[in-house]
């Protein structure tokens, strides 16, 4: 064996256990028992510590330092390996460990914590959380700046002052946008209907069968927030329903359908290595938001939802096909990010980018938080937050230890408007296809020319690759405008 | 730290690894998307390797030449810890990876091959299983018996020779009961109605709580074939329902929740060591026995599941509890031994002992196994097995590679009388209990004599401490002929 194919059949190995530590994620949010909890601490930091050993295995650096990589792909195989390695070597295997441990308890505690309204119950665990990421990103850094080092994780090659730069540049113009919608004189109808859960749940899976999804493959379950989990032959994805919001289930179905169609729809080639997984988490949100969004918010796929709804569950006071449009994509200022329409999502990303940014540098402490949330939430969007679970605890992801993974949301609504924008130039009819329910010409075009590359490419090479231009923010606010200017007659 | 505490603190982890290996296990069998098997196949390996590893890693050898143990605790650990170490250091790493990966990939062929009635389909993986299995034994054995090296995983300190002289001296008892019963005058009811699967699992989690099932520590399933999986915090049980015969979903479910209470019962002192763990399987077995059997089918639980059972079902055609106790354990030859009653549940593992301790031996071929299956059932039962999904295929053990297994649930029923015995003995009004559904007066009394136990002691003296005698075949004959004479008016 040279030392390249002993290096991949390591790395395979690493794959594998690194998917069972995935699996054990998914049970905890879908599955486990309640008071299992603090044993599933123990598994978790006992598996973490296994890959953690394995990542940071010396043998890796002499193959690394000796393999003779023949092609694209072998080349691209060892750019991931060589990454990671450098990076977790920084890392202590105590400090990994621990980070594992309190991040599998902390979730419990915020589930709770968040049921109860409770900020105070959390903040300690909050507080530990934040300090074992900055003495984690303190050891990545070496002197430089702490949120990039995190970032780094999740969109490789990006940094925070990038990410300001182009959040800066969306700013003005969602601003601009959402002031003149809710000024608008023309009114959108809201939905007032109960919905039961058992059809939502049907038609959900329905829906994720439109988008792609492969059941032969996949799962779908229930959790508090919804998440897509997995890779290769074995990708899960959750749900959740509010009787009195199905978009709630609809989309965030769709959504995370978008994740899992990415990871299903890897050349096979890949599976077990690290070009098996997508190029970034902005390059996997990009999927997801353009399947939740410019495909499944889209007037024509839209028409095809009402009818489906007034089959799973009779007339619901929406008259046509077209008011129902734009029942969808009612804009309204709401607590809930998970629930904001695309007008609006992107502002309660800026809002979190800031906030972990400065936990993250030592500029805010978790005592502070909620406060800031509050002040930054009330400028923002023009309400005050009534509860915890409305504002600063409603997300799971600084329980995870999620630290830089916030801004790839917006990177990947970035990213889906320049999809979209190349899409509609190779696929004029996509309309007629989107109103009959057949997402394939969309759904195909993104897998030959986005997803099935996986990792094989750099994040801002794979847009490029599939878009045939820089990533920018101008198909995005040019699609918002578009489409929210007509709805709302602007 | 001491050469002890490294030891204990190195086995707490790999005891943590183990319970995520145990739960996939349980993912698979529950959860996993079908396509997802050859992917799994690979993770298993993976667990299966670091486990290997780990349980052979000579730091393990060196600290248990130097540990000092403390106590009868610390003396059991070690005993424990020995025994694994120096039977684990015996098998080649490459072997035990490709066991996992060969059984977990041959999970899904035994369950096509059962659908399909097509035992050629399961035949090349069988005996790639046994052949596997046959070179671990031989490594294990060292020139000795290769069925005793297997069945040492799962009975400590029993013998194959043993097992057969056991079986001998029930052999006897058996036939003669269940001949005279098929020639007995007396008709029993045979119950003949639809029961709706709702009302089937609803019951069965009623009846998993009156036997003390913790499900803050626990969750139920449905699975193809009923199992308990996990430890600790953490114990899951499954089951499955049938419209014409409930008491396969509420048997099934009892029997597993005794395996989960003598998981949930064991000092949480224990948790994550080798202790954690039952005694041997044949303990085990004694207390979803004692749960299932002496009881769950006693004429007083009976009682009282029978008005349950009106509750749920309305009446089904039994007119009273009397008649119930009798329907319940109504006796006649079955293909299926998870629905055998107590008379011939003993001579289904009487006939897989033989088969299976033949294969292991080199005397029986796989090629030969259905003929070899079909003959001595016809010869045993005064019935011709009418297809493989009720002969040969009807069992998961062999596809899991589990040989040795089975004798552990006649040994789990040997003991299981034994038990009672004591039971009744010390707890004389426990009858008036049962009758209303409240089992604590038994279960409490198995906690506190056995369960809390665990791994402290051998399953001999487990079983001799609890009921201060020699583990024997006398109580549970003379249970059966007392329970069944009675019924049958013998």
């Amino acid at each position: 064996m040279t030392a390249y194919d002993e290096l991949m059949a390591f790395q395979r190995e690493t794959e594998a256990l690194a998917a069972v530590a995935g699996r054990l994620h998914w049970d905890q949010e879908t599955m486990m028992p309640r008071g299992a909890a603090p044993q599933r601490g123990e598994e978790v930091a006992a598996m973490e510590s296994v890959l953690h050993a394995r990542r940071t295995d010396p043998r890796v650096g002499e193959w690394l330092a000796t393999a003779v990589p023949r092609g694209e792909v072998a080349e691209a195989q060892l750019r991931h390996i060589r990454r990671d390695y450098e990076r977790n070597v920084k890392v202590p295997a105590r400090l990994a460990a621990e980070i594992a441990r309190v991040t599998s308890l902390a979730h419990g505690i915020w589930a709770d914590a968040r049921m109860t309204e409770d900020f105070a119950a959390f903040a300690p665990t909050l507080k530990e959380i934040v300090a074992l990421r900055r003495e984690e990103a303190a050891a990545l850094a070496a002197g430089g700046d702490l949120y990039d080092a995190l970032l780094n994780d999740y969109e490789p090659g990006m940094t925070g002052a990038e990410i300001e730069d182009l959040f800066a540049a969306l700013r003005p113009g969602l601003v601009s946008l959402r002031e003149r919608i809710l000024g608008a004189t023309r009114t959108v109808p809201q939905i007032d209907f109960e919905f039961p859960e058992e059809g939502q749940l049907r038609l959900s899976a329905e829906l994720a069968l439109a988008f792609g999804y492969d059941m032969v493959h996949g799962r779908i379950d229930k959790a508090v927030h919804p998440f897509s989990s997995g890779s290769g032959l074995d990708v899960r994805i959750t749900t959740r329903t509010n009787p009195r919001d199905p978009f709630n289930c609809f989309y965030s179905t769709i959504h995370e359908v978008g994740h899992a169609a990415y990871e299903q729809g890897i050349d096979r080639a890949f599976l077990l290595t690290p070009l098996g997984r997508g190029a970034s988490m902005g390059v996997h949100e990009s999927q997801s938001r353009i399947y939740e969004n410019q495909l499944g918010r889209s007037r024509a796929f839209t028409a095809f939802l009402y009818n489906r709804m007034v089959a799973t569950f009779d007339a619901f006071g929406i008259e046509d096909a077209e008011a129902f449009y734009t029942a969808v994509n009612r804009v309204a200022p709401g607590y809930i990010r998970t629930e904001a329409d695309e007008v609006h999502y992107n502002l309660h990303i800026l809002m979190r980018f800031d906030l972990e940014r400065a936990l993250i540098e030592g500029l805010l402490e978790v005592d502070d938080l909620p406060e800031a949330w509050n002040a930054r939430f009330a400028a923002d969007f023009g309400v005050a937050v009534d509860k915890p679970s409305h504002g600063v605890l409603q997300d799971v992801h600084w329980s995870a230890g999620l630290f830089g993974y916030f801004p790839t949301y917006t990177l990947g609504n970035v990213y889906a408007g320049c999809l979209h924008e190349a899409l509609r130039a190779t696929v004029p009819d996509l309309d007629a296809h989107l109103a009959e329910g057949d997402t394939a010409p969309a759904t195909g075009w993104l897998r030959d020319t986005l997803q099935r590359f996986g990792g094989l490419r750099t994040p801002r090479e794979t847009i490029r690759a599939a878009t045939g231009r820089e990533p920018g923010v101008g198909p995005l606010l040019g699609y918002l405008e578009a489409k929210f200017g007509e709805i709302y007659g602007l």
